[in-house]
């Protein structure tokens, strides 16, 4: 007879969520091309070369929202889900009309000095850019709709950078129009709404054993990886760089 | 009435193929990554990480080929396709043995000092290598088959780069164990068949129009992207870069 598989017992609740928290140190915050931002080191160039290429995850987002929405067949899911598609793409439902992320999005491109049409064309987009974007989106695709729920979670982290934003950039780059500002804003809110909502579903859906909380942090860490990825990609495309020698 | 739109008629088969052949320029043996490795600047452990993160790719071809037979209803193309999976997963067909090109790899990580197991357990490979890699196949799942041909094309210029390597390493890296470099001696032959296919194809289906010979360009600059975007994933996980400035 094999000896019985030792099972690791799950994480409590609290224990789970503390670790889930604790990507925060691998979030894109960290990444060089952004603590340059936040300390003001950013040319304008190299500040609109982050807006064009970030506005291809912006506009992945809906689509990657519709890729979890058409893998769920749980209608009390998808009614809160899918006010996700709503806040980026926009709506005009009964009596609300919201332009929307995406819209929010083109008008930060403006007030760092683009045209509309320079953003939304996708002309200025690293390739490396689209690879890392393209694989969150072909995750939500193919992977079961909780595990691509449980890859919005870097949404845990984003008040925070979006808050650095509007705190540093008025002094650091007062050259951008103040009303660019409002996708920071805006995002403040909702960020924090939907993570209430997904951080609920992945607490209680991956806490049913050890092994799928373990893979809850696995997707936590791909999709941390994206964004450090499309950081990456954004620094190599906006940076002369240096090779010093071999990592150490 | 509109004018008439100005149609370009397509340029001459030479012509056509001359504009594909254009694209060395952009072929990654030009990457700052490669360029050291052919200089013999690479240490040990640099060159482990490139052959650690490249088997990646290796492993992704035959699944690329399959998607490429998956889509494709003409049997004599498949007839032709079907020996790129059986170069690189081997076979044992008739007569014929062939450990194949995957196995190849792996001996040539073995003869840079990585065990079996660091190469096929894929946990030295750079998330935004993934990315790069993963872009490739999903083109090809989702393109048209004939596109997924095209995209092949960057083997037009892989005889010159493997060929480098077996010029240089033995001189560079001569701690690198001789019998490893049998990938590269394979690949010599094999991709100058492969090309000759996939080549001829090309010329033929994409010069029905100049729209669609445009079209193959553009692929052949995708395909292209993806080689750099995984060279430069492995130049950031192995080198130590320092930001100098702003892009020029």
């Amino acid at each position: 007879m094999n000896a019985p598989e030792r099972v690791d017992a799950p994480w409590s609740r609290e224990e789970f969520e503390a670790r889930l928290r604790a990507g925060a140190t691998s979030y894109h915050i960290h990444h060089p091309f952004h603590v340059m931002m936040a300390e003001g080191k950013l040319t304008k160039a190299q500040l609109q070369g982050w807006v064009a290429n970030r506005f291809l995850y912006q506009i992945a987002i809906p689509v990657k929202d519709a890729a979890i929405l058409s893998n769920c067949p749980d209608r009390e899911i998808r009614r809160e889900w899918i006010q996700r598609i709503l806040d980026h793409d926009g709506c005009n439902v009964g009596g609300v009309h919201d332009e929307g992320g995406i819209e929010a999005w083109i008008r930060l491109g403006e007030a760092v000095g683009l045209t509309r049409e320079d953003v939304t064309s996708l002309r200025l987009v690293s390739p490396a850019a689209r690879f890392a974007v393209d694989a969150y989106v072909n995750f939500a695709r193919r992977q079961p709709w909780q595990e691509a729920v449980a890859s919005s979670l870097t949404e845990l982290f984003a008040p925070h950078i979006h808050q650095q934003r509007l705190d540093t950039w008025p002094q650091m780059y007062p050259w951008v129009k103040p009303e660019g500002l409002q996708y920071f804003r805006n995002r403040l809110t909702q960020a924090r709404r939907d993570v209430q909502h997904g951080l609920a579903f992945t607490l209680d859906w991956f806490s049913r054993s050890r092994e799928l909380q373990e893979r809850a942090l696995e997707i936590l860490r791909f999709k941390l990886d994206v964004l450090w990825a499309l950081a990456d990609a954004i620094m190599l495309q906006q940076c002369e760089m240096e090779i010093r020698g071999p990592k150490a």
